[in-house]
């Protein structure tokens, strides 16, 4: 068998033309899940699915699955990723798992054999949340975290129904998203944070999912005369507030209890210069990979608040959103780690700090990802940016992956009765 | 001479009647300066004025003076305060001392004989400061602290002009804002704070004002990912400006320096739950009786910034407003003081945290205030309270004040050469 590579000019080149696809005035490029951004994104990936000799099956929650049929029987093996945006975003995230995918598969296509196993590079539906929640939806559907008929009657905040939208842009597919259930799924991304760039690593290995906490806290004092209200006599809601989440960041930092802690929204009333602020109405978002941790720093917060309410203040805390953690599959990584190792990548083990479609199709098969480089950790952001040398090692590394993955008799038949309790393999 | 004394049920009635106009569909009342509802509210106050016996003078920044010639020479004595108001106001803060003053104008006429020197009880324009800057605009003028054509040149935010709605509304008078010019001034104001109501003390003897000092502080750290970054990897300006903040107000709790310290306002950018802030600014309010105290507290914050910008976060301070602390006359506060005991009234030394025109006063003769307890401390609200009992005792306090003032040879002689250097006396 020829050694089989990926097309690096052809990958850089298909990021920067997807990149265009939705070029947002503002910088960047938006292309909100199904709107005429992403039909316009949809009709280019399924024309390089198309010409990398695979068949192009769209499921009924529009997932878009390139299919390239194995030579023996048994369960396929996927890749993929996604292609819908947040607003203003950069060239990479998502869009680098699906157009490396797509080049996988074109690169197995023009081997001179077929692997056993069927490969699959899929695109799926509204990752992102930002037009329709909840977000990971195509991933969702897969591993039945919703059913089908609650993922298709989610509605915007523009007040469209998902399900109308597939229609109205083309990709209101028949099949079932069940259909090409994989094996083992690995999805290739962007690492949105910067770890490996700091370190100098060029391929993270993923060992899971941090699970996250969000919660809306609310402090109300007593807003009184800046001038003529002495200290000893103030319920000062914003005070209590900032030293009280200052004190969640310090401590994660160092105890690292939750690994990270952040209070990314916070506002006074009556927010005047001059008067002692009556409510402080603030969040916070921890985050951990172990879920008891997590559950921890939240016994903790409601301590703290506890104790401010015997001071004299009322507080309240509401819990916006809640996920818990993900561990990928341990074997699939060390294999992953292995072959990084064999192609001299300076490899490093390292969690997810954001969500991706991987953590909801760990629920049903032996899932792992490989991270590469962000520069500066900047993400979300036209400013995203990965060095080409990486996009094309990350991609080479997939390749491979998929490949052992897809030979019949490989080392992920180890897989079966791992922790998932999954054995298709 | 009979005992003089007001009538108690008369002032009630006028700080109610007075409180009906400009009444605020939202609550409380809305009578901004030089507005229908401050001309509505004018000629209710200037018939009292007139009802009082006085003579009613108008001068050319618009102060009402009610003016009850006294029997002998040398320069007037003055009580006053304002009836303008902020939005959706108590009816107690300015009024009082303006209706108190008639009363007390009503009750000096009442006597059999008139004291020696002409008592003056006025209602200065513009002291809230709502609709034309600067606040405490009539006795600014009075003191020379700005110019009478500056004053009558101010805009407000609607871009009318402080000139030509003196006219509009018929209050631009003919008369020298100096014409009146006392040889010492008395203004009775509830406390709008809570330390007599929570003392118990019925009259506060008011030291001085506090001098204030408002800054803008932006900390500039680095947005990033609320998952994927690590805490020792963060430069987050919320958590920094956060614990800062807390810093100075818990400082000035436990040290007293400055005497009060207030983060009225406070924003992140870009505020998502899910982002660490890229930017915090936020407002400081410092005030204390004592300047250089509030230097060092200024000097503090530039140094706790600069630590911050020693760290990599790029920070910031403006001044937003500045004033010097203003020290009332001891000698006329004792004398109030032993009116007070005289009279059985629980009194107690303190200071104003709030702005009063007493403070452009200050500035050209000896001068006093006398506050009155606030429930609660509340003001600049609809639920601004002083009890009627209060409200009288104060009324006769202020009486009693003016006449010792009034009668020439009177225990005021002392002040000759007081701090202020002035010697109308």
């Amino acid at each position: 068998m020829t050694a089989p590579a990926i097309d690096r000019e052809r990958l850089l080149a298909r990021l920067r033309q997807l990149g265009e696809v939705g070029a947002d005035p503002r910088g960047g490029r938006t292309r909100l899940a199904l709107s005429e951004e992403d039909r316009a994104g949809r009709d280019l990936v399924a024309g390089w699915m198309r010409q990398a000799g695979a068949s192009v099956h769209v499921d009924r929650i529009g997932n878009m699955h390139a299919v390239l049929e194995g030579s023996g029987g048994g369960a396929p093996v996927m890749t993929g990723s996604h292609i819908d945006t947040v607003r203003r975003a950069g060239a990479y995230d998502g869009c680098y798992g699906v157009v490396a995918g797509i080049e996988v598969l074109d690169a197995i296509a023009r081997l001179p054999g077929r692997p056993a196993r069927t490969v699959v590079a899929t695109a799926f539906t509204n990752e992102e949340g930002v037009r329709f929640a909840p977000d990971l939806l195509g991933s969702r559907v897969l591993a039945k975290d919703i059913s089908l008929d609650e993922a298709l009657a989610a509605v915007s905040g523009d007040g469209a129904v998902l399900g109308a939208e597939l229609e109205r842009i083309g990709y209101a597919g028949r099949d079932s998203p069940w259909r090409f259930l994989p094996a083992a799924f690995v999805e290739l991304h962007i690492e949105q944070g910067p770890v490996l760039d700091r370190d100098g690593a060029r391929i993270g290995i993923v060992r899971g999912v941090q699970g996250y906490s969000w919660w809306q806290v609310s402090i109300a004092g007593r807003a009184n005369h800046a001038g003529t209200t002495p200290m000893d006599m103030r319920l000062d809601a914003g005070a209590a507030a900032m030293s009280l989440a200052a004190e969640l960041a310090e401590r994660a930092r160092r105890e690292g209890v939750p690994r990270v802690a952040t209070v990314g929204t916070f506002e006074l009333e009556p927010a005047a210069i001059n008067v002692v602020p009556g409510r402080a109405v603030f969040t916070v978002d921890f985050r951990d990979l172990d879920d008891e941790t997590l559950r921890e720093a939240e016994r903790r917060l409601r301590r703290a608040l506890r104790r401010l309410d015997e001071r004299g203040y009322a507080t309240s805390m509401q819990c916006l959103a809640r996920t818990a953690a993900v561990r990928f599959d341990a074997a699939l990584c060390d294999e992953i780690a292995g072959l990084a190792a064999a192609a001299r990548l300076p490899c490093a083990d390292m969690h997810s700090g954001a969500s991706h479609d991987a953590q909801m199709m760990a629920g049903i098969c032996p899932t792992a990802m490989i991270f590469v480089p962000s520069k500066d950790g900047i993400s979300h952001n036209p400013q995203e940016h990965t060095e080409p040398a990486d996009l094309a090692a990350g991609a080479g590394l997939l390749l491979e992956t998929m490949l052992q993955l897809a030979q019949a008799g490989g080392r992920t038949a180890q897989h079966k009765g791992n922790e998932h309790g999954i054995t298709r393999l």
